[in-house]
Parts: C-alpha cells; structure tokens; sequence
C-alpha cells in the first residue's frame, strides 16, 4: 500500500516511537504524577522531558505552559472556549478547520461571541490587511491555522502575529498541519495560544496533542477534576500545565511522542521540509498537464506543508480516492476533510477534492507509481 | 518491584494488550472515519468492534451510545457539564473523587447549579434513604461512584439507579473502580449515564476511557470539532457517538483496551472479583492485629473493589509509602488520593491514608511481602 494519508495521521512512525511506547508500558506504565513510589515518579520525570523536548522545538521558554491534551481538538477548544468571553469578537480565516469553526460557531450561538471570518483567494492565500480592516474595540482574538489541511497552503503566521501584538490582541496558532516540517518558534512569531497534534507531523501516536499558552494569560480549563495536585481544593487548581490536564495523562502516547519529536530533531527540520516538497513537486509536476485536472494546491517549498489536492473534471472525488485505493492501493482522503469553509473558497463543496498528503517515510517510487496511476484514471476517464 | 497501585493505573497489562497497539501502530495506523481507504477503513472496523465489545461487557443495548475518551475525568465531564442546566440540583455523595467534585463546584458557582454531598459512615456507606431525603422539585440527577478511589468500598449502585428510576431522575455513575472486577449492568442497575476509564481495571492503556449515556438523553458535548462525518455543517453533529468524539480518536490505545477487555472476559470477570480478593483478604487478616494499625477498608468480597486502606497511629501516610517503596521496592499510594471530601469523611485530611491497591496480577508472595514489610515497620514505629 502507498500511503498518502499523512495529513490525518503520519504513517508508519519511526521504529523508535512503537520502542519507546513498549518500554513505557511495560518498564514504567504507573500513573505520572500520582504517586510517590519508584515508578510512578520515573512515569512522571519521562512526561516532563518530552514536555521540555516540546519547549526546546516550539522556542517555548516555560514548558510547564504547554499541556497534554488528547488530540490538537481539545486543545484548540481549550484556547478557543477557555479565553474568549461572552461578547468577545474573534477574526478568524475561512481555510479553518471545523475543529475552530464548530467551537466559534456555538459561542456565537450561546454566548454572543462575534465572528469575523476573512476569505481567502483561489490558493486560500489571505491577505493581513484583510485582517487588520477588521479588528475591532472588542476583537480580542486572532485565529489561523498554520497550513491548510486542504491544499497544504502555508498562511503568513508571522505577519498575523506581528499584527496580533501591535493591536494587544491575542494569537491563537493552530499548528495541526506544518509543525513537524516546519520550524514554529511562538516568540518569533508572537504566537500566544498553540494547539498542536501528536500524530501528524511530530510522529507521535493517535490520542496525543498539546497546547501552548503564553504565562501572561489566564484561560479557563474544558475539563475540570483530579490533578494529582492540591487534592486539598475541591476547585481547580490554578497553576499551570495541572489546571489543564485533568484525569490520568496518556503516558505511553506522550512517551511516543517524544520518541517522534527526537526523531525529527535526529534528522533535522529543515530536511524534513525538502524532503516533503520533494515528493509534493515531483507528484505536481508528474500530474498537471494530465487532461481534466484542476490543482488546488501550490508548488512551492515555503507555500505548501506537503499537500498535493487535485480534481478530474466532472468526477466526484470519492470516486477518485475509491479507484486509486481499490485498484492501485493508494490511500488519499477525497470529500470535504472536516473544512467546509475551506471547500466553498475552493468551489468544492459538492465534488470534494481528492488530497495526496506525503510523509517523510514516502518514497519517488511511490509517487511515480501515483503519477502513473493519474494518468491511467486520466484517460480512461 | 511489588506494584499494588492498581487503583491509578492497572500493571502490568495483559501481554495482548501490548502485542494488539503494536499491531494497531504497525499494520492499521490510519485514522479512523476520516478516509474511504482501505487502511483507515479497517482502523474504523477495529475501533466498532472494541465498541461492541463494551456494549456486550455492560449490557449497553446500542454500542453508538458508547464514546470513546481520553480517560474517566473526561466522560465525567461530559455526563455531568454536558447534562445540567442552570439552576438544576444534583445530589451526590462523600465518597466522591475530585473528577466528579470539582466539575459541580465549578457549576454550583459558575452556573447556580445546587449539590447536596450525603455524607456516608465511618467506612464510606451511604444509606439511600439519606439520598432520596434530598429529592427536591429541581434535582434532576443523582451521582455516585460505584466503588471508593480511596478505600474501595462498594455502592449500593442498584438501589441507588432504582431510587432514581422512580423519581424521574438520570443516574450517573462513575465505574472508574470496579469495571472490570465487578459485573455493570446499566439495564438492571437502571445507570443512565456511566463514566469508565480505560486503564485501571478493564486493563488498557492509559489515554483511554469512555462514556455511556442512554439512547433518551441528549447531551452538549464538551469538546466541538472535526468527526469525519457531516462535513457539511458548521455545528455539532448530534448523531452518536459522533457528537462526543471531535477530533482524531486514540485508535491504539482503543484496541488495546479491546485487548484488555477480551482478558478479563477470558477469564470471567467473576474470576477476577474473586483473585482480587484473596488479595485484599489476605492482606487485611496479615495486617490487622498490628501494633497502631487503623485500617479503613472492609474485608467482604462484596463490598470492597480492591483496596486495603490504612494507617498507623502517629505517623503520616506519606512517611509510609515512602519506606515501603525505598526500603522494600512496594509500590502504593499516600495522600489524598484526590478525594478530600472521603478523607474529611474519615478524618484523615491531615495525615492522608496509606493505599494498597491489588490488580490480577499480584500474588500470594508480594502480599505476604507486604504484610512482613508492614510488620517491620509497625514494630520500629
């Protein structure tokens, strides 16, 4: 199989993250930060070097302000619902995934936040002053995604930060697509609030996430219970990463997570991007003379965080992504990928589009193999 | 080492457990519902499966009621949050872990909600009557745990979901101890709502946990994002367990708990009630003529879930746990076991309570370990 699915969940991982899971579970599989015996406190100590591993990848001076959640949705529903207030305006961008646009949307129902979504042109490239024409005396919030997870288009995060801080608003970065194959520094960027998946791009396992939030901010948590700490209050406790990570932490996927975060640390960032446009150019250029085709994605290094999306004229894009996985043992994802604002930018809404997201375990072969694939549904189409 | 801190976390697991993630990871490592791909389409038939298997374990009718969470405190969140409204009363009682007490602390002072705790005996018991006294025009739900974090003592669960019934009330249960050990039923104990973590008892991994609720209630989710399904609209889905499940699911750790479930369903759930204990009484009958021993837990197979909970006079828990682990490698746990409202009920807030938390896979020989570590202590005490 030629796995083409890495936008929803990198595959494989590398051989040290199934490792470092297995010696967890089986050398240390105690409750992190629950107890005072041997194990539970080497449990403890492992969950801590992989959240300062994250600090040192994010350029996060505090790591005790990034928290584990479950998936980069609970992290984003924590930064979205734990800071704004009813009233609050946020701006926002239409390539957002529903995992920004169905919080926002309930606080506008619920709690009269209000919403300001900025368009995107054909690429579902934004334009800043857009976003600045917006703002506001109750605009509290900047939210963008750092790439789409439609085309892969990489949106000007710096800028919007830049324009986040001149207006003493905050920036919410939601890096589920580009963190792990592109360097994401929060203080280069004034970024104020990051949600960040741990199966995607950082190699970890499924059931792993994180949320950074800058010391100088006091969010309300989504979940509220035993932290392992100030069992003495029967409310939450204030301090930080403990009042967002209530219950027992996933301490195998977190483990694996820091196996995947050295891995690409091993390896180096940089490499990771070239090697992903690599493939990204090689299937664009391979596939966009082919008849019928219309590309949604762009063919740029710094533009692209490794998504080919393409359709066939008049055919529905299930039908594409159901071709290549059945006849040529392809995975892509077709249909709207939870970004139904995204799909009215591109015109897509009713085809869907049919995605290509690489990996840096994927080979030229593989996508030769894509190529010739296209081109056989090209002309037989 | 001896590990006899079952009651936070299960270990070790079932050797299926660790073999079924890893084949999960390596095999099937897609992302379930997100794709029509072959991979992600055998992802999602694995995650149904654990699901069903659930269904049948609880006697839950229609698995889809089944969402899968990232551990007990979430589900608690969502029974709880995503249930009352403003203004409606909730009775629960002295027994209760923080994932329950601070979730309606923050409602009683964020949202009007009103809580009446019923305070149980000197060994944890409630007397249901005490409960149904507290029925009022605006109680809407009555939550208990099945079975004590800190001294194991059991529920008077059917009695308590048949008080409900006959009020109109919605029963919620926190199976965090006991599922696994002791048989749920949600249909003969009338549970409408049940919280379970993934990693204690039932023998997953941590990272995992669920939440049930009855097919007549509906509940706001806690969490709004992604769910692979209806793409098309920009609010929560309401369809099951779709609504409660945003974002890329925990899928190895899910078939891991499958895994650990299938175990305990090997070797009959009554088989494991009655392993456990022989654990439990053999430590209490080693342990109880002690010099200055006070122990909290009852010794009936019926009415204590695992735990042997105790102190000696004069000398703070933690102090305890700590000789135990440094001096004879037994590992338990002291403190307050993020449950201050049973320790205030066994006025034990200042020195904590020394926990002993028994799994499968404890024998006869850790416990008699056990029991002479203990004998050494209280006689240098």
């Amino acid at each position: 199989m030629i796995y083409l699915d890495n936008a929803a969940t990198s595959f494989p991982k590398p051989d040290s993250v199934y490792d470092e899971m297995q010696k967890c579970m089986k050398e240390y599989g105690a409750n992190p930060g629950r107890g005072g015996h041997a194990m539970s406190i080497r449990a403890s100590m492992e969950v801590m070097r992989v959240r300062e591993s994250l600090g040192s990848f994010f350029n996060i001076k505090n790591p005790m302000q990034i928290c584990f959640t479950k998936n980069a949705t609970e992290a984003l529903n924590i930064g979205i619902c734990g800071f704004l207030k009813d009233g609050d305006h946020v701006i926002t961008t239409s390539m957002e995934h529903n995992s920004v646009i169905r919080p926002i949307k309930t606080l506008e129902r619920d709690r009269g936040i209000e919403i300001s979504i900025i368009p995107c042109n054909d690429f579902g490239e934004i334009d800043v002053n857009d976003i600045k024409k917006q703002i506001k005396t109750n605009t509290k919030l900047i939210i963008s995604t750092f790439s789409s997870n439609v085309n892969g288009i990489v949106m000007p995060v710096t800028e919007i930060g830049n324009l986040a801080r001149e207006n003493g608003l905050v920036f919410l970065l939601d890096a589920s697509q580009g963190a792990g194959s592109f360097e994401i520094d929060v203080e280069k960027m004034r970024i104020d609030i990051m949600a960040f998946p741990g199966h995607k791009g950082l190699m970890g396992p499924q059931g792993t996430g994180g949320l950074y939030i800058n010391e100088e901010l006091s969010l309300l948590p989504v979940l509220y219970g035993g932290t392992g700490s100030h069992s003495e209050i029967i409310y939450q406790p204030e301090m930080m990463p403990d009042k967002m990570e209530s219950g027992t932490l996933n301490t195998p996927g977190i483990i694996g997570l820091g196996a995947g975060i050295d891995y690409i640390k091993s390896i180096g960032i940089g490499n990771v991007k070239k090697k992903k446009y690599e493939l990204v150019e090689r299937l664009h250029t391979g596939i966009e003379e082919l008849k019928g085709i219309k590309l949604y994605s762009k063919n740029s290094i710094d533009m692209n965080s490794g998504i080919v999306a393409m359709n066939f004229d008049d055919i529905d894009s299930t039908e594409i992504s159901y071709v290549l996985d059945k006849v040529y043992g392809i995975a892509t994802r077709a249909g709207l990928h939870c970004s139904l604002l995204a799909h009215q930018t591109f015109g897509t809404v009713k085809s869907g589009i049919v995605r290509f997201s690489v990996g840096i375990f994927n080979t030229n072969d593989e996508i030769d193999a894509t190529i010739n694939a296209l081109k056989e549904i090209s002309t037989s189409a």
